[in-house]
């Protein structure tokens, strides 16, 4: 047991000087500081005291209070009444207080308040004659009973409201407002009455009494389940506590003169410099939030107290001078006084965020380093989507996973094909079970895609989120009827052609048309992420299969492609059947002559990214998937086969099926994750990769005759042994020389390298050995994260991961978030070991991770060159990148 | 350029002193160093010199020799002179000399020879009148020239000998002897002529430039692809180089009182005392190798010529008791003179090996550690099976892996149904294409199994080591046609009920019934083993599964049990369709019923177990596989429901299949291997895992409580997060704790243990936490090989493993020995991590690697308390891990 008695557990403030500061939030927590700090800023803050975190911690581990505690609470006591010129449980105008959790930060709901602490039968009376008000008196009372019943006792609130409603019915009231002291009076004895035979405890009238309850139960409050679960999910440590404040009561509803109110320093919406907030006359804080009432805008309290208004303004204009930053604020204001009662730093959206951070930047009051710091990555996404109408109410049709961000309106359609061919002309929402490589063409063509299977990496998560387009998968409430071409949800049926919108950053799937905003990029963002890109110094490439998504990744500010997906480019209708003819050749032969057909094809893909790159560097990797994928589907070619067999149907179309049957199963894997794949069809078929090799070389050669400035790298996936390196390297090189002697243009050699992916542990672990051979690495997280788990991307999320994650086995999604722990273990052995026998060597990641904040983080501190990301990620990763430089020092060892 | 010149580079051996000896092998070479160190044991040796190995490695780097080679070969050739009293060159009595490769270790046939050097058109006629003999000498200088055109010039050897047959028909001569010195001197002409031609050069008459040739020759057949490829394969390194023995020649086919002979001094096939070998009369050493005449069994040399007889077993005897090993001579006699021209270690078979072990000791010639050393675990596969009886010749009929060693003959059945049935009355071997768990019932009633496709790792393999059963798996040449119930092979047809006979340590295939022998285990077997145990700390368990298994391991010498897989129980007739029904439960208390039925089946199973290995700990994974594959197979299934459809079956029936069909593929996984399996069962279904505990505590009391001593260890499979093991470890301690609470017996709590396996990589990186909640560790090399390569088992061996081998992409296969490299380093990590938090951690390994002599000794270096793996593999971990704790100290940081 730590020994306390030496520590000081209790901070004054009041009288213009508080004991604390802002500083010390991990001790008197966020709420306390701040009252001390706004106390010693000269701020008219009602005085009290703050019992530290400390106190919280050795409380939750001991089951008691340090030693002395009670002395030093005492003592702050008398010091508050001395302030107060009033005494606690004095009959005649007897102190009040509050109690408030506070902890180091923001927990809203999460713990407990009791509000005028003090009142008992006799002290009641004193606040009577003080305020000159009985009902007021008595209705304090009777809140105090309530909050102590429900804080201390546990009670539920419910039951307290219940005595109430019976109260109206017998009085004949509406409102509570309309109970007389009478009726308040039989109340608090009525409340009284039940926390006593709930609980078995008299009611304490001593107020020391009612304090000591109070601190206790808001030091339990956090321990209780709700707490406790809220600081896992948000990552708070359980050993944090909180403090709590003991504070003097004010009142914003003992009359006219009254008033409480919330307020931002500037419009945290829209970020406009103005200032935002509300207010009620003659009300309490509660009366606020209740919403029994509307409160009014703070601009009209100018008109209906000019002074408070002007005290109110300049403490805004003090605030953000101080700290620099939007304040959210809570007031009241009794009997014509302004008291301040909490500043906190204001939440506020992506768009406010941005141009709050740029206006103070030019006000002077913060530099570029600072604003940057200002904007959470992660909430760019508001921005760089449609969006539903934030002003439109809707109603929701089904929710399933948020899996590709923005907002998407269209006309329901089941086939890819048709979705293809009707999505120039109007605009179709994709709708199936689950997408397969097939349906690229018609995800390509709709607005959007609504899947009713599969998690946030399923074919159609990952796919939609390269492409930038919404999508909500594994929505499991719909249930999809290819037949009947309907949905049905609940009973409700859409038929095809019937229009739905879909959010893909909430998940949600509304009916009909609902209105969207459009993306909002202005000038604010572009100057933030222009002082972002000043700072960093790890790059941001983009993951683009196609000119198109390369096109929009350059205007994101991609400084490269960090991987292009060459298997994307097969699955075109022209190349579809010439893939399966390759593949289901017997001879190499055979196989060359579709090759043949595929370079020409292949080489036009590479020129029109090469060409939009111009000056940049394009990682270009070598055919990855395995080789059934591109085959027709087995089971409906089995289907198929036993029909025309039970039928009697054509022995010679029999046998063909038969064949290819055949030829599938050959391919056919048990786990193709873990199979035929990468690097090892290269091995299996070189000249699949001779081909795609010459055809980048050719189509460089190409555009570097058109006067393009180009800078390839070949990149060779899946390795495990640095002889797989080996081999395949000289195949690649063998076959870029051959091109480039070939063409009439010299393009330098310098400009373009092969490398590889590091993706499974094994590349990882032998990474010294694999550097050797390669000019860079780019750490593939997705595969890696699935072979260091043993989670198949494509199982996990439906069978079991889902699971994992509601129960917190499992932190975050590492399919998400780069899993620092094992996963980053191996990217960091990987950077080791590789730049322990190859200096140079240029190091990347092209997971989805490679856009994801914390994970960008990670790979600054692990000292990687750049990360890659689909195209809409990359404003993220920029801001990302600079605020990982400004978080400081990379970590020891590299 | 490293500087040679102070170096001694050439050691003489002449005259009853050697400069080197036996201990100089890696300088001198094998051959070289016993050449010096018999000369100087007293032997009668040819004189001559070593040229160091330094000297190939000097030259392989440079591309010539050092400085002053020339003067120090100069000065040895004098001494060599001076030694023999003949001079190089000289016309009337010329010193001839071979030129003789001799690496650290022997690489059989790999590097090159050449044979009577010195001789040329005068210098032959010396030796002509020396030997008075034209017709030898010019037979020499004859085979001389071939050589130096083959060795030196590179020349195929068929040329020459097709010259020879042109001679022969010439001289109408059936055999080479009876060329005459005519014919022979016209040869050699036309030896030079062909020389002389093809190389362009001419056939260097003067000695010294041909002793230098022959040199040089020699040192760059070290770098020959041939070379290269046999040290890749045998693991030595490329920078050991050869020696370069020059010897002077002495001849056995001189006359009827030469010979030359080869033997062992003991019998290297039974390991019997007593000398073994033959010996031709008036013959050279190549003459014995080509087989024309056939030799005399070394024992007639005693009546051919006793004093060379006598001498020879007296230098057998000087020989065993310096080199205390049974040894593998070469002599020739000339002029009846023994000369010894090598001496090296015997190699012996299995049974040799233990037998002159054995026997040593006993005759006081070496220690028991030594003895212990001797035998190579791995050979100790043949003494543990049954194999084709050596003594007979067999024609392969086709050809396969050799997936689980022994031989076994039996009956065509390709139905486990059938197997089952007539298993007992006659012998049968299953033939499948592959197997699956279905199958498990018919692979147990065979005498071994044959499978057309999968690798050393299919199901066929791994179950079939596991129970000890000869297996050829992959055996591609065979056409099963399961309709007409035959296999074809090249045309050939073998119909059911047909016998053939496998032998699946070769992976080979016989029709008919082949004779057999049966395991020979004998005394000298059992005192070895038990000297092994005496020596290793470190324990040797099983992975059994069944009372039967767990008895043959304890005959072998297990010492407890590692693995005991539930899942094998889950496929009895019986049971099957119980865990079907628990599988597809939509309820819980569905599945309850399910599991209530099957929990006594369990514990029956274990109580069996517990019983046969009384006294000693039983480790018992909890259900592992994907659930699907207890499930009927989803093909068949649509097939059926498709011609049930066409053919208008009863719609009843089509709904129930429809419904299954549904259940399957809710169940249904892409990568399986990554998918809903081991432990994440165990969180899904928590159900599950508590009736497997109960069932372990319910036999493990009920064994008790008749005495037996039980230890069980509950281990639970998959772990990626300590979170999933503080989950499952509570179930499982709750579970034991009310059996054990409801049982009439008192069993220790600290008797059992709770315990994971390490089979990802994730579970290594993290094992610092996990060891936190477990008492042991045990690690699945199987799938951890699996995760770290990203190989799927399953694929990887039918589609890519094979080229990586036979490629040398990989030098093994790491499902068979343990990659060291980088699974390797995961074993060490998660050894010392967790031991870091848990000292007390007990760590073993289950995976197949665990009976695999390079990996024990891994496993022992790598500080792990025990290797567990198939019975049949006990006795060569034993040895295996006595001989890893003499080989020395662990690593580092242990």
């Amino acid at each position: 047991m730590k020994d306390m008695s030496q520590e000081k557990k209790v901070y004054f403030f009041g009288g213009g000087e508080g004991e604390g500061n802002t500083n010390m939030g991990n001790l008197l927590g966020g709420k306390g500081s701040n009252l001390h700090e706004m106390t010693n800023l000269g701020i008219n803050v009602p005085p009290g005291f703050t019992i530290t975190t400390d106190v919280c911690t050795y409380y939750t581990q001991n089951g008691e209070y340090p030693d002395n505690l009670e002395e030093e609470v005492d003592e702050h006591m008398g010091r508050l009444e001395e302030q107060m010129g009033k005494e606690f449980g004095d009959s005649e105008d007897p102190l009040l207080v509050s109690i408030r959790s506070g902890a180091r930060v923001s927990m809203p709901g999460m713990m407990d308040t009791v509000l005028n602490l003090g009142l008992n039968d006799e002290t009641v009376e004193g606040l009577a004659k003080q305020t000159n008000n009985r009902r007021f008196a008595y209705d304090c009372y009777r809140r105090f009973v309530q909050m102590y019943g429900g804080v201390v006792v546990g009670l539920e609130n419910a039951d307290f409201e219940e005595l109430i409603e019976a109260k109206k019915e017998k009085y004949d009231a509406v409102n509570d407002t309309e109970l007389g002291v009478e009726a308040l009076k039989e109340l608090v004895e009525e409340f009284k009455d039940h926390v006593e035979a709930e609980a078995g405890i008299d009611f304490p009238e001593e107020p020391r009494e009612q304090l000591w309850d109070s601190i206790t139960a808001v030091f339990e409050s956090w321990s209780n389940q709700r707490a406790i679960n809220y600081r896992e999910i948000n990552d708070i440590p359980h050993h944090w506590g909180t403090a709590v404040n003991v504070q003097t009561m004010v009142y914003g509803n003992m009359g006219a003169d009254c008033g409480t109110g919330v307020a931002f320093t500037r419009d945290p919406s829209t970020g406009e410099k103005k200032y935002y907030g509300e207010y009620l006359k003659n009300a309490q804080g509660e009366d606020v939030v209740a919403g029994i009432r509307t409160p009014k805008d703070i601009s009209e309290l100018e008109n209906d107290m000019p002074e408070v208004y002007e005290q109110l303004t300049a403490i805004f204009e003090k605030l953000e001078q101080h700290y620099k930053d939007v304040q959210d604020v809570e007031f009241t204001i009794q009997d014509g006084e302004l008291f301040m009662l909490q500043t906190r730093t204001g939440k506020r959206t992506a768009k406010a965020a941005i141009k709050i951070a740029v206006d103070m930047y030019d006000e002077g009051l913060i530099d570029k380093n600072t604003a940057v710091k200002r904007v959470a990555p992660k909430k760019l996404d508001e921005l760089l989507h449609k969006r539903i109408d934030p002003d439109i109410e809707v109603d929701v049709l089904a929710a399933g996973l948020g899996a590709s961000p923005g907002a998407a309106t269209g006309k329901i359609i089941f086939e890819s094909d048709e979705a293809a061919e009707v999505g120039d002309e109007e605009k179709v929402l994709l709708v199936r079970t689950e997408t397969s490589p097939e349906d690229i063409h018609g995800m390509d063509a709709a607005q959007g895609i609504l899947t009713s299977r599969g998690g946030m990496t399923s074919h159609a998560a990952v796919v939609a989120r390269g492409m930038g387009k919404p999508c909500v998968a594994g929505c499991e409430d719909i249930d999809v009827d290819y037949d009947k071409e309907q949905i049905s949800v609940d009973g409700k049926v859409l038929k095809k052609g019937e229009y739905i919108t879909i959010d893909g950053s909430k998940g949600e799937v509304y009916e009909g048309q609902v209105p969207t905003v459009d993306p909002e990029m202005d000038e604010n963002f572009e100057r933030l992420m222009r002082w972002a890109d000043d700072i960093r110094t790890m790059g941001v490439r983009t993951n683009a299969d196609t000119p198109e998504d390369a096109a929009q990744a350059l205007e994101y500010g991609a400084e490269g492609i960090g991987l292009t997906r060459t298997e994307h480019m097969f699955f075109g209708e022209d190349r579809l059947p010439i893939v399966q003819d390759m593949i289901l050749a017997e001879e190499t032969d055979e196989r060359q002559e579709a090759l043949d057909k595929l370079r020409p094809m292949q080489k036009e893909d590479f020129k029109g990214i090469f060409e939009v790159m111009d000056g940049l560097p394009v990682t270009i990797r070598l055919l990855d998937p395995p080789l059934h994928e591109f085959l027709p589907d087995r089971d409906e070619l089995l289907i198929e086969l036993t029909e025309l067999k039970v039928t009697g149907g054509d022995e010679e179309k029999i046998a063909e099926k038969e064949q290819l049957l055949e030829d599938i199963e050959r391919l056919d894997e048990m786990n193709p994750m873990l199979g035929n794949r990468g690097c090892r069809l290269g091995i299996n078929f070189p000249e699949i990769y001779e081909m795609q090799v010459t055809a980048i070389f050719e189509a460089a050669c190409e555009a570097a005759a058109e006067g393009v400035d180009v800078k390839p790298e070949v990149m060779i996936p899946l390795v495990c042994d640095v002889r797989e390196l080996e081999i395949l390297k000289e195949v690649a090189q063998e076959a870029a020389e051959k091109a480039i002697d070939e063409s009439d243009v010299d393009i330098n050699y310098a400009d373009y390298a092969i490398g590889t992916m590091i993706e499974l542990p094994r590349a990882a672990l032998t990474a010294d050995k694999i550097a050797e051979e390669a000019e860079f690495f780019s750490f593939g997280t997705n595969d890696l994260t699935q072979t260091t788990y043993g989670f198949s991307r494509d199982d996990a999320e439906g069978k079991f991961l889902a699971k994992y994650l509601d129960e917190e086995i499992l932190p975050k999604n590492p399919f998400e978030v780069l899993d620092q722990e094992g996963v980053g273990q191996l990217v960091e052995t990987g950077v080791q070991k590789g730049r322990s026998t190859n200096p140079d060597l240029k190091v990347g990641i092209c997971g989805e991770h490679g856009g994801e904040p914390a994970s960008v983080n990670f790979c600054y501190q692990a000292d990687l060159d750049y990360v890659s990301c689909s195209p809409f990620r990359v404003p993220i990763a920029r801001l990302a990148a600079a605020q990982a430089e400004l978080g400081g020092k990379k970590k020891k060892g590299y």
